[in-house]
């Protein structure tokens, strides 16, 4: 007894928890208990007794039709009440043709019924019929029903009208209560969807962006990500959830469409499909922002040293690309115009700086050691020691007053540099070693069960010849995958553009207010 | 008349067509008809009176519970038997304890109608209950019934009972109809579905790759690709279906677990999530298809003659990736292991010849111009002129008898080869100018009613002198570009790895059958 006394506290716990995080749900159950109880105090009347004894359909109207938000209590409403008075309709005119005709009565009933079923599920499976499936399942529900109570009690008239009656009845409660007490709008939560999903976006951009040039590495990735499953990788659920949620949309878009004009969503015919349109947007930005972070779940990685120089450039492009995404998400929240200034100027300038830095930079995002091999160690060098190479020419005037022993100096000053130049090649194939292509199929490794394995014996031998070859065909991979990351960056800054139109054409549909412009000095 | 006539005509021909294309609706239409006439047959009996007057019950729960899939059936068949049997002892108890109070009674009733809606709403809601939400609704639905009709009729057990025989009867009815004659299983579905999407991702993955090296452009994107809507685009809608199936397979996954051992599908608890990681790592494969779709999308182009020098290893990247898809989606769908031979050794093998390309041509990649303009002019020269330099050796060789005229000779070859760097330098000035950054914003193209603006008027205005370093910016960018495409091939590659390893773990879960090994010459 007490292990069950325990699980329903836990279960009641659990609800109370439910019920606070989200009171629009509370209130819901409440408003349905209300409902139920109001259509219960009908069977009280206890007259007239042939309405009252159909009550039961009012019941089942509430039971069915109440939907957490208005735009489906209403689709699902109307599906309802069309597919019950077309039913109805047919179920009495059929039952008028066969009441004289005596032992045939019975043949016609059965054989309409199989045709009806047949039709009515056919259609009903036809995708163009998907919005009013429940329509077709009401009508075929309806038809059965009024042909067989009708044949048990010869009063075809009378069961339809007064349970068209109860149902109008239930119908009438639930919108009634639906509506007026603390309605829950479908539109709302579209909306509210929408301009979340532009901050988990930024906020995946920004991660991606940070952990890449902390050279963030994933000591196992974690399975889930890598067969798209949930998981609470906090990069990857930001654009995951945007990603995933198409169906959402278009469910809440089904059901908006419904909706009066209610609170700020004055206008007949809101342009809700608009907003699906933004969102639509957003989502192909999160598909780049998902490459993105397919640059650091990839076993080609690039060395430190190179991300390094592009660091600032990259950042800044990170940081104005997610401050882009949250203006923008604070404006569709809040319905307001774009203000006269260009709200992309700021990533496209930071997106111009990076382009102009890795044309500076190119030969650290290649390697160049087979065309000219001292080609990139002065390019390395130059990064590298920009102070040395001023302090060596100091030294080296320095060095012009005794004349023995400047070439001795000048070649251990030579030394210097080739050790540093050793240390970044090596640093370059340690790097290899650990994060090239060969780690996600090192045999040993495995990732959440994973069991991964690269055909070693082929060519990553040591003893094969080959090798040596294979190494440098990598250590350029790893050097190239911060030229994709750039390029991919570069890639979601463009398809912004598409997000900022998209929003444009929302604003001006759903005539959003003018924004406040700052007031400038003349 | 002769209109309604047309329509009518165009109506039925449509599901001529629809009924056609995929028999199994159909057939499950004549199912739901020949279950609804069984039940129907019911009322003719007449006898016992108080079970046939709520026959309704029966059809109710055939009308209801009768869904496409077994599973389905199953799913929502328990959920309706669990529903009603609590309800109905729950309801039976109250009344029970309410019978001997008078006139507290209509209080006890009212009072538990409203505690018991507010609860069962609230449970319905929260999501780890999602897929008991029928459930729910049948147990709130059955509870009030039972409450409002025993209180009407004062016989609550009589009700409880009747009802719930017409209901076993109903789902009986349903269930062996459903499984009994030609039954559709979700879990062929499922696998079907999966094994699907692996041809869609090959053709989109050849689709990309053709694209890419014959240099195809939109001339307008389709806007609807750019805020992610369904377009008959033919690479979009490949990859598209599969990112898309997500929802799907789950759905047809919470099916399938209902599902008995069927057909091919012999074991209990037969691993039916593997089907769905083998999709979804798929859809992790897709994604980098979906990137390499963007590359084509995309402002920044690089100019055919780069694309040219990978052309051939890009290409065999391709064909092999494709060609390894195929033969999981086909071994998926004859359900067989893979055989000893590594699926992937070839694909791999393709993937690093590309590698190595890159690593020798990187100069084509980067615009090198800055730092050592002749170093990449030569390499252009080289690359493009191969045979060009051995005629050239060839010529100086006889030029070498007369000894005037040789620096002539020579001045008259370089030229020669000027003029082809010029010419490439050229065509990529205007593949820049036709395909970079700029293009999309260009202010007077419009896509399908997107208008696109770049602030013109700051950096790209040919009077700015920094018109001339952008322009080079852009150079350098769109030859980086054919970089990325390749990056994200060989990260495609990479993923494929972890669709080989889902389906190995899938192939050994559900106990697949060993391959049919071609006999190998001793």
């Amino acid at each position: 007894v007490a292990r069950w006394w325990g699980v329903a506290c836990g279960a009641v716990s659990e609800l109370w928890a439910f019920a606070r995080a989200d009171p629009r749900k509370a209130v819901f159950a409440a408003k349905v208990g209300l409902a139920l109880a109001l259509i219960t105090l009908l069977v009280f009347l206890r007259e007239p007794h042939d309405i009252v004894s159909h009550s039961v359909w009012a019941i089942l109207t509430v039971v069915v039709v109440f939907e957490f938000s208005i735009g489906a209590t209403l689709s699902k409403g109307f599906n309802r009440g069309l597919g019950t008075l077309t039913a109805g309709a047919l179920a009495l005119a059929v039952a008028e043709l066969s009441k004289n005709l005596g032992k045939l009565e019975e043949v016609i009933l059965i054989t309409s019924i199989i045709v009806v079923a047949f039709v009515t599920t056919l259609t009903k499976l036809h995708p163009k019929m998907k919005p009013y499936e429940y329509g077709f399942r009401v009508f075929l529900l309806t038809f059965c029903y009024v042909m067989v109570s009708g044949y048990n009690t010869g009063k075809f008239t009378d069961t339809a009208t007064s349970r068209f009656i109860l149902i109008a009845i239930g119908a009438a409660v639930s919108l009634g209560i639906n509506i007026g007490i603390y309605p829950i709008w479908a539109g709302e939560d579209l909306h509210n969807l929408i301009s979340k999903n532009f901050t988990g976006v930024a906020k995946s951009l920004e991660g991606c962006v940070d952990g890449y040039l902390k050279c963030m590495e994933y000591e196992r990735i974690p399975s889930k990500i890598l067969v798209y499953q949930a998981s609470d990788d906090p990069l990857y659920s930001g654009y995951r959830a945007a990603v995933e949620a198409s169906a959402q949309e278009e469910t809440l878009l089904g059901f908006a469409v419904w909706e009066p004009p209610h609170g700020p969503y004055k206008t007949m015919n809101y342009p809700w499909r608009s907003f699906t349109k933004v969102g639509g947007a957003l989502r192909h930005c999160s598909f780049a922002v998902m490459a993105l972070h397919g640059c650091i779940l990839s076993e080609i990685q690039a060395p430190p040293e190179s991300r390094r120089v592009f660091a600032a450039e990259i950042q800044k492009v990170g940081q104005e690309g997610a401050k882009a995404l949250r203006e923008l998400g604070n404006r569709v929240k809040t319905m307001t115009k774009l203000s006269s200034i260009d709200i992309l100027l700021e990533v496209h300038m930071a997106a111009e700086e990076l382009q102009k830095k890795i044309d500076e930079k190119s030969y650290l995002l290649v390697n160049t050691e087979r065309w000219d091999a001292s080609k990139q160690a002065q390019g390395i060098k130059e990064v590298l020691n920009g102070t040395n190479t001023v302090e060596k020419g100091n030294r080296n005037r320095e060095n012009k007053n005794d004349g023995t022993s400047a070439v001795e100096k000048e070649s251990k000053d030579e030394g210097v540099e080739t050790t540093i130049v050793d240390q970044t090649l090596l640093h370059q194939s340690k790097s290899f070693l650990g994060n090239s292509f060969l780690r996600r199929y090192d045999s040993t490794s495995t990732m959440d069960g994973f069991k991964l394995s690269w055909p070693a014996q082929r060519s990553f031998n040591p003893n094969v010849p080959l090798e040596d070859e294979d190494s440098k065909t990598y250590e350029s991979a790893s050097a190239l995958s911060l030229a994709t990351f750039a390029s991919l960056l570069i890639e979601f800054v463009a398809r912004l553009g598409n997000v900022v139109d998209a929003f444009k054409e929302l604003s001006q549909e759903a005539n959003f207010k003018d924004p406040v412009e700052e007031p400038t000095t003349v």
